[in-house]
């Protein structure tokens, strides 16, 4: 196998566990590469670090599957990594028929999403090394799981660091007319061809079971809706009234249709607007919610971001807690990897001091078990999700 | 009332909602005050800030009781204060016998804890201006608590900041034989005079929950064990066998008690001994567990001593790490607030570096809501608890 040569002193984050190695940290390969090539990273001293794939063309240049020095081209491999992955899962989450099943880094398998919808499975093949080795992973999904389907969900922007096209595609099988769900014993349809990311959002699973005894009776207001998860779980917690936000007419329209799945009232209405802008127009009809619930897209995709990024966090959560009433919660979540646990905790404190409300922190959560942190590898971890509560 | 004039520019934490005032940020009194005497800080400019108390003894010269002119020195503001404090706890712990019913700063009523134990309360004065209001507290607790006694557990280090003595004393009633409480279903003796900080932790009564589904069948090592409350609900939640480990033989006669009061098996045993050399004697004998809890003391009472403190954590969390199985948990604490989520996470990672494990990040929990955490006054929050998974 070729071989990649870190330069001298740059092995301390690999040899520390961490999958990635950065193009600044490695020698010109000695002979021709192709992009996605099997490669054995190496200390300058020709210690042996890791088994993974080269992308001269990506800023992350190569990326770690083995700490052995292992073939990772057959099937074998896959199936491996992902047996222990399912097994991870089915632990947990036995009996759920949506799942994440890879979740990239945090299982070992980087570059890699499998999301499994009931009988579909919704792939994405996010690095050139995972993309050129698509059959093995392809195989070993069948050889597992014997799915109906296989969608690859490749119209995401990170392939173009990667320099991959961007497209969906069925790999396998036939998508059935509709895929449905059930999270938490309510039913969701799944638009795994056009829906966001994968097709539907399982990173927050524990969170919406946050709701619990804190929306009954209450009217609640679910900003950035996207097809109503939120919303719904407010709803089957027992909130008077809830009203959903998103700036999206297809996600609107798939929030009413998934409400309408879970209950015959109108407890539950979808509004197609800009979130910002409709903040500003419940603060200045006086309104007020026993409930808010905040999970917006990433407002920061880069750490050069960061600082732009809070001060859109800042506005949305002060307006939010302005529109609390007295005892009222706010769920509050960033998927921002960036916005750590304690810039999250000090912007919301800022907001709170702009809002003029005293907030009582209750929860800290994060992003579902089947998206699992590695220590080795904090990019695994994305998702901050904040319980509070105003207290007058 | 006597007027305590800010320095000029010292003004910011105050008007953000943070209820201290500095010795090195005031002006001297014009007039003769007394230790723990009624004041109201003021602007340099004029402006009214809020009502509290003085001693100018303490490096915290004033906090702060409230934001309006009003009258700290009778009944009634504490009754009132109470009632809101206690309003709270009912409405999450409705029907529990063991409640903190007043967490200081967090219930607006800084230097005051108040513990309910059944039908005894436990209480702390920890400053000069709360400790001089007892008779006010007092009757405002038994107006609405109606208590069998009062005890004041005094004898805490934070009094001699303040020029106030450590004591133990019985305020009101007398104190029955034997104080038991219940908590999620499991039966506990409290030490109300001689136990540990007020007689039990109740701070952890939600972390506790973090066991379910993670000990069944398992080996169980409960270090810093205390009164058992980890150990007896891991053996509650199906482990095969605990150890709970303590260095005060008082502690652990009580934890052996409280296994007893549960339990007619032998699942729960206690030993006396030095944790760190416990970690030893474990690691040399190559055994191994299927969960450890770790939840010990504060080893960093103040922010001088931060690296330090860190460097405990750090050694045996790398050592617990080491002992656990394939797939065991890690329950591990911290009740320094000098060390931050993020500070703590991070010592965690180097922790499963040096130990040689793959560890998977799973919940960040945080102290009971009967302990409330204001945005205004990050002190009240002090209380982090991680549950990890080893990978392999």
């Amino acid at each position: 196998m070729i071989q990649l040569v870190l330069r001298p002193g740059h092995e301390r984050r690999v040899r520390r566990g961490h999958p990635w190695v950065f193009s600044n940290e490695i020698q010109p390969p000695s002979q021709d590469t192709l992009p996605g090539q099997a490669v054995e990273i190496v200390t300058a001293g020709g210690e042996f670090l890791g088994t993974g794939y080269y992308n001269p063309h990506s800023l992350i240049a190569a990326r770690i599957l083995s700490r052995q020095r292992q073939c990772i081209d057959c099937v074998d491999f896959y199936r491996n990594r992902l047996q222990a992955a399912f097994a991870m899962r089915e632990a947990i989450y036995n009996g759920t028929t949506a799942v994440r099943l890879v979740h990239g880094e945090g299982d070992h398998l980087p570059g890699l999403v499998v999301d499994r919808y009931d009988r579909v499975l919704s792939v994405q093949f996010l690095t050139r090394g995972i993309d050129c080795r698509q059959h093995f992973i392809l195989q070993a999904l069948q050889d597992i799981c014997d799915p109906e389907a296989i969608v690859a969900r490749n119209n995401v922007a990170v392939r173009d660091l990667e320099n991959l096209p961007r497209q969906v595609e069925i790999l396998h099988g036939q998508l059935p007319d509709r895929v449905e769900i059930t999270e938490n014993g309510l039913r969701f349809k799944v638009d795994v061809l056009q829906g966001q990311k994968t097709g539907h959002f399982l990173d927050q699973k524990e969170n919406h079971l946050a709701l619990r005894d804190r929306a009954a009776g209450k009217r609640m207001l679910d900003l950035f809706c996207y097809s109503g998860s939120w919303a719904i779980h407010a709803a089957r917690f027992g909130a008077a009234e809830v009203i959903g936000i998103d700036i999206s007419p297809a996600a609107v329209a798939l929030a009413e249709e998934n409400a309408r799945l879970n209950f015959k009232d109108d407890t539950c209405r979808f509004v197609t607007s800009d979130v910002f802008d409709s903040l500003r127009q419940f603060n200045s009809g006086n309104e007020r919610f026993g409930g808010i619930i905040l999970d917006p897209p990433a407002f920061i995709k880069n750490r050069k971001r960061l600082r732009e990024g809070i001060k859109g966090y800042l506005t949305i959560n002060r307006r939010a807690m302005e529109l609390l009433e007295p005892g009222g919660f706010l769920f509050t979540c960033t998927c921002s990897h960036h916005m750590d646990r304690e810039t999250f905790l000090d912007t919301l404190r800022q907001a709170a001091f702009l809002a003029k409300r005293e907030m009582r922190l209750l929860e800290v959560r994060g992003q579902s078990y089947d998206h699992p942190v590695l220590c080795s590898c904090p990019e695994t971890e994305y998702l901050k999700c904040v319980v509070m509560q105003a207290c007058d």
